[in-house]
């Protein structure tokens, strides 16, 4: 069941999960579509997925990984196909989570059968906008449907299916990916064991959806945006940098940010006074925005901020009462917040554990201190680690 | 010496201020240039201010107030001129500190002389970016050289030498206008009775550093900037837009934020399911945006940002110390922050003082409650005004 192999040729590889090589499996064709929740269907979509580890005989050790929004399916291990593939950005990079994903590592592939996959909408494999609408041969672009965290787990869920996964040990995710893991507790309460939700909340406050209203206005008024339909031509790169740059002030905490950059300025002594970078936190954010624009498709971008703003299973489940719809939850739920996140923070997360409390369901919540604000769940991976090893391994073996 | 009168026709002015007419001065010719301090030279400099009030027969009663990033000289009264001179946006409506200043009002300009005057490189009557090069005859564009703060208060003393006021009871102001008064008591000890410094502090975090460079690649990147040269074309309004957007988001609280608007709906029970406005926070957002471009010039808003980053009167007083720049200081100093104030934080406040406390100079703190972050200094009225009235009053008539 396992994809990842050590290469044959080239040099040794620096991760202990070795070389991984990513698959597409067709989960939705013509005569099986896929019904999306704000309306439509897509009569073909590929996941792509990487696995680490071995399912068991009893096929129960399975933990799903969710990936935030710009993150991908290779979540550990290096890339073998990454130079073949164009995905250069992967080149002599570990996955996004390999410091969490391994043997002997806190989600240990000597124990647990680990899966990432790649969410609907994204452009690192599974159908998104920039995907062949098969009905016209052209990329869907605008014509794309509105997807929400709902689609992506149900999604996850026939991919489960596929694999011959009745029910998960446990569903792991940060940021977007927690919501991920949320809703499989809330969506499917019978195939989840434990949920791990980091630097998470139930949804998105006024301020995050104001952040994500910028960043998307940015892309949509973009010259080269050509209401979605840029595949052909120059991508609307200016304004999908903009959008990342101020994304990143709201990952990093201003005490952090404090403490990298500060006001000092960028190689100089004195400043040019002009409007080129001048300070370091300028240059920084320039190089977010560069970087991203080379591995990240706009319209993905729209489609995925939009299911980060619609989320809401308060709404969905509860009738707008949070602890109705945490009545629905049987998996044991691990939440931890980092105590300079601003953008799902620690008091959010609080109003989640109290209505898991006032429901009676089984909740462990941690506030980490770190300075790392939003994107500490990406890099306190030693503290972190601990929590989740003992977490998931809690109870037994499965 | 008051420039405001009642209108000769026309409605009774709901202001008790009544209707009032900026006047412009030239403060620099060829033959007194006035020399910046990041290098150059203007060789003609408007300045247009307001005033409100009587200067006495000592000249000591007069009360200079500084305008924040988008503001103007505009701070009292009705605008009699607004449909003629067609600043628009100003009809209607009265200026942007009528509330704090008029006969009765906290800055009671039935004692003190109040005078407002637009900061250079900004749009609304001081020489900017947007003025004729006597030169050239054309407009500056990015010709224009780098204004910093200190240059804002060098000007403002020349507008006082010109009106015969040698010494300053008070000068007040607000965010960048707060810098300004700070700015004022360092720069000009001997010319400042007392400083009010409200919403600032002495420096831009790295944060507030980044939220302006994300604004300013918005701009800068815009189609129709055209390197700053576009005034005879359309000019770079949705680069403008998304800056203002963003810059709005720091205005406002994220408590504030979620009390306003909350994930609300705009006008619609459900989503659209799209990526036009859906939540109420972001029609307000636009709203913003577009409310803007009808009254602001995008290379203004360069100039003025970056003046905003560059100040550091630590740096530039103290070798670094704040404590040391200190020391210059002999006005008496009022700070008030602002409880959810995440722009220019009460700990920043806080460092302040402890600065001014550590070289013994004299200093009053308040730290006010309010849920209206850095915009409280505009919202607060009532309690601000009340001890903006006592702390203007103390010591005794001037």
């Amino acid at each position: 069941m396992t994809t990842h192999k050590r290469q044959t040729e080239g040099p040794e590889c620096p991760s202990s999960v070795g070389w991984t090589t990513a698959r597409q499996l067709t989960l939705a064709d013509s005569e099986h579509p896929f019904a999306l929740e704000a309306g439509g269907s897509l009569d073909a979509v590929e996941v792509e997925f990487e696995d680490y580890g071995t399912l068991n005989a009893q096929r129960d050790n399975a933990v799903l990984i969710c990936h935030a929004l710009s993150g991908d399916a290779h979540a550990a291990g290096w890339d073998a196909q990454a130079e073949v593939s164009g995905r250069n950005w992967r080149i002599r990079k570990p996955g996004w989570w390999d410091a969490m994903i391994g043997p002997g590592k806190p989600i240990d592939t000597r124990r647990w059968y680990v899966i990432c996959a790649n969410v609907l909408g994204s452009c690192y494999g599974t159908t998104g906008p920039a995907s062949l609408d098969p009905t016209t041969g052209r990329p869907y672009g605008p014509r794309f449907p509105v997807v929400m965290v709902e689609d992506w787990v149900r999604l996850q869920a026939r991919l489960l299916d596929h694999l011959g996964i009745d029910r998960l040990h446990a569903v792991v995710g940060g940021s977007l990916g927690g919501q991920q893991a949320l809703e499989w507790a809330l969506a499917f309460p019978g195939r989840v064991g434990k949920a791990v939700i980091l630097a998470a909340a139930p949804r998105l406050s006024a301020q995050g959806l104001a952040f994500n209203a910028v960043g998307r206005y940015s892309i949509l008024h973009d010259e080269h945006f050509r209401q979605g339909d840029y595949y052909d031509h120059q991508p609307p790169a200016r304004g999908l940098a903009a959008a990342r740059m101020l994304a990143h002030i709201t990952y990093l905490s201003e005490q952090g940010m404090h403490h990298k950059f500060g006001r000092r300025l960028q190689d100089k002594d004195r400043p040019d006074f002009g409007f080129g970078v001048e300070f370091a936190v300028e240059s920084y954010l320039e190089y977010q925005g560069r970087a991203f624009v080379e591995r990240f498709d706009a319209n993905s971008y729209l489609y995925i901020t939009r299911a980060m703003d619609y989320y809401d299973p308060a709404a969905r489940y509860g009738d707008g009462d949070l602890t109705t719809a945490c009545r629905r939850i049987s998996a044991q739920v691990l939440t931890v917040s980092f105590s300079t996140d601003w953008l799902y923070t620690p008091q959010q997360a609080k109003e989640f554990v109290g209505a898991m409390c006032a429901c009676g369901k089984s909740v462990t919540y941690v506030d980490l201190p770190s300075p790392y604000g939003h994107d500490a769940f990406l890099v306190e991976t030693e503290r972190l680690g601990r929590i989740l090893h003992s977490f998931l391994a809690a109870g037994g073996r499965p």
